[in-house]
């Protein structure tokens, strides 16, 4: 399919490299978090590059960026193809970069053969996917695919109070389309880091994605009583020490809950503040953030009872009050047979290594696959680090993931035969 | 000896409300940190107090204040007697400031009846005894009797980079006298709410305080790995996950490290951290403080060992690194038997239920016994709450300790015959 396309893995990741640059770290990585200045330029670099390729660019009033290249066929949907430029605070290079700029080679190599497509061809950089500044992630996808309103993206505040919507016109990429307007494309395909280390173990260039893992995130706040660090232990009701067995029942319980394929469930507890945070104060209050994720949602859901479980009996034995809120839900997300059959035949007929693999962590894709037709390609990264500077690909796996998405992306839009 | 001198427990009371109300805070409490504008509030209020007294105040270069009321006999050192007026960010009316305003009333009481002691009198508010806003505790005490440099004192930074010099001479309370001089007092008797529920489940007004316990404090910061919240758990270094079972380790430790007198350790983590501090990344670092006392040197610090042991383990288990440092120490402290009869006499005189017990807590009075004799009073609190807006203590205590404090302070430092 992509045999006379003059893809350039060389120019991907030249592309990739001087992204990097910008909010790049002293320790190889990239700090480029969401509506800051720093997104804004990173924005701004990729609008040239597109439109370089003649593509169109359009951005909605969440700021999610479609670039468009027009096809022959006006009845046509685009086909959708992406992923996100901000990062974690301590970012890699490539988690989201690698998507959108290995899609960004689709448009220069398409533009520069003059190949023209029955449909058309749309880069998309999705807004706030990180969710590391503005909770929860994937906000701009989440928009556009009606799992948020517009109006609580806007309105969300990061931890110093600085409002989203704000922030986006700040930064100059508040745009006027309704981002209910991306639901309206035929396909849309993501290229990602694996953020794990199956492919890299099993010596594969290419993750064919099936599913995503159902996630579950709670908050946990523990309201206990201040003592004195010299007053006797007996009596206390201290929430750190209550906190503690707790945080490694969590552990323990993620994974003792096992599917019949052996797949473990996964948990992380990312955020832990302590009150009033004194040396010599044992706190009266812990509030702590549970990511939970799993194959099966029904053990998904066990996971969130039997750590509910545990919390209710820790409170009871140190008469302190423990709350776990939910915080945010994504259930099981299938992805589209024949893209991941797409998918699948590409990397086979371009003789890569492949295996088919769910995606522990959510993606814009994932929220994209509840109005879409969707689908993911993982390439390895090095050691399964990500949200990490260290964060580490190949530029042949670099390559190898952006061949498979062009290939997958041309046989959905049709090339019009010249 | 007292029984001349008109102290009155209202007056006492009233000041002790009235104090309370600079900081006061919604919960009842008190938030007057230390080197901050309602610190030097508090500390003008006591000036003018004192000096309505005829004391004479002097202000050293970290900020201690001394309030000398002077004796009938030139070569007789002053007894000093005082505590702390600076609190926690969520402290209480009582902690330090019964100490400070038990001893004014000493001073008014004296003045109005005309009684002339052979002795001078000296009322003392030490700086930044509670070590919230600069760490450690005790500084101002620890100046003066040699403990830290006034260089390191006054250079010092809160949290948010201020520094002590620099506050201190922006609130107007820098001094010029050297803090050393405060050695050359011939006593030193310090009146403090117990912080613990050993007086109330007694049912004893005065706890004649016999030593101090040893401190350990520590800190503790463990380096592991980034991971994202979807990756497998499957060889993470996640450095929360290992911080929690050591976290757990520490209360056991403590509460099994008893003296053949039944008394066991205390343990308290007080503040933590985490980095990145994001919910779906699996933190590469924490930081967290320990805060150890016990009765007896050898099981404290058999307690620090018993620490490194399961950190090592853990670290091992875990694949992360995990380093124990030594923050703080404070010896066990024995206090001035002569004081400390006095006291004991004095409430047996006075018809107040007492009994002998150590200090857990560090106070200003455990470093000035390592050059001045040396003793404390303790009074209860009602369920041992202290560090805490809800602190509370009844009239009819707050009057015991003053009398007790009374009777000691003017035993020693005699008075004269009209």
């Amino acid at each position: 399919m992509t045999t006379n396309v003059p893809l350039s893995g060389k120019r991907l990741w030249d592309s990739l490299m001087e992204m990097a640059r910008i909010g790049g770290t002293a320790k190889g990585g990239s700090n480029r978090q969401t509506l800051t200045d720093l997104d804004s330029e990173g924005r701004h670099l990729l609008q040239r590059w597109a439109e370089a390729t003649g593509a169109t660019l359009c951005v909605d009033r969440v700021g999610n960026m479609a670039l468009t290249r027009p096809g022959r066929d006006p009845s046509r949907k685009p086909v959708a193809f992406g992923s996100h430029l901000d990062t974690q605070p301590t970012g890699g290079k490539f988690d989201g970069v690698l998507g959108v700029l290995a899609g960004l080679e689709i448009l220069r190599a398409v533009h520069e053969a003059g190949i023209e497509t029955e449909a058309p061809l749309m880069l998309i950089n999705w807004t706030n996917e990180e969710g590391a500044r503005f909770s929860p992630p994937m906000m701009g996808s989440g928009a556009a695919m009606g799992i948020f309103t517009e109006a609580e993206v806007l309105a969300k505040q990061d931890s110093e109070g600085a409002v989203f919507g704000a922030e986006l016109a700040r930064i100059g990429w508040q745009g006027a389309t309704d981002p209910a307007a991306l639901r309206d494309v035929g396909a849309y395909v993501e290229l990602h880091i694996e953020q794990g280390k199956l492919l890299e173990d099993a010596g594969c260039e290419i993750g064919v994605v099936t599913h995503a893992l159902a996630q579950n995130w709670l908050e946990v706040t523990i309201e206990g009583e201040e003592a004195h660090g010299g007053s006797p232990m007996a009596g206390r009701r201290d929430a750190l020490m209550a906190a503690a067995p707790l945080i490694a029942a969590i552990e323990e319980i993620a994974l003792a809950s096992i599917t019949p394929a052996g797949d473990p469930g996964r948990a992380t507890v990312g955020r832990l503040t302590v009150y009033p945070d004194s040396r010599n104060i044992a706190p009266s209050r812990v509030w702590f953030s549970i990511d939970t994720r799993h194959h099966d949602p029904a053990l998904l859901a066990q996971m969130a009872e039997e750590i509910r479980a545990r919390a209710t009996g820790i409170a009871a034995a140190r008469g302190v009050r423990i709350e776990v809120a939910d915080f945010w839900y994504s259930p099981m997300t299938p992805f589209d047979p024949a893209l991941v059959g797409r998918v699948r035949d590409a990397a086979a007929r371009l003789g890569y290594r492949h295996m088919d693999m769910p995606t522990g962590i959510g993606h814009d894709a994932v929220y994209v696959a509840r109005q879409v037709p969707t689908t993911m390609i993982f390439c390895p990264c090095h050691g399964g680090l990500s949200h990490n500077e260290a964060e580490s690909i190949t530029p042949e796996w670099a390559e190898a993931g952006m061949r498979v998405l062009a290939d997958a992306v041309l046989a959905t839009a049709g090339v019009a035969k010249g």
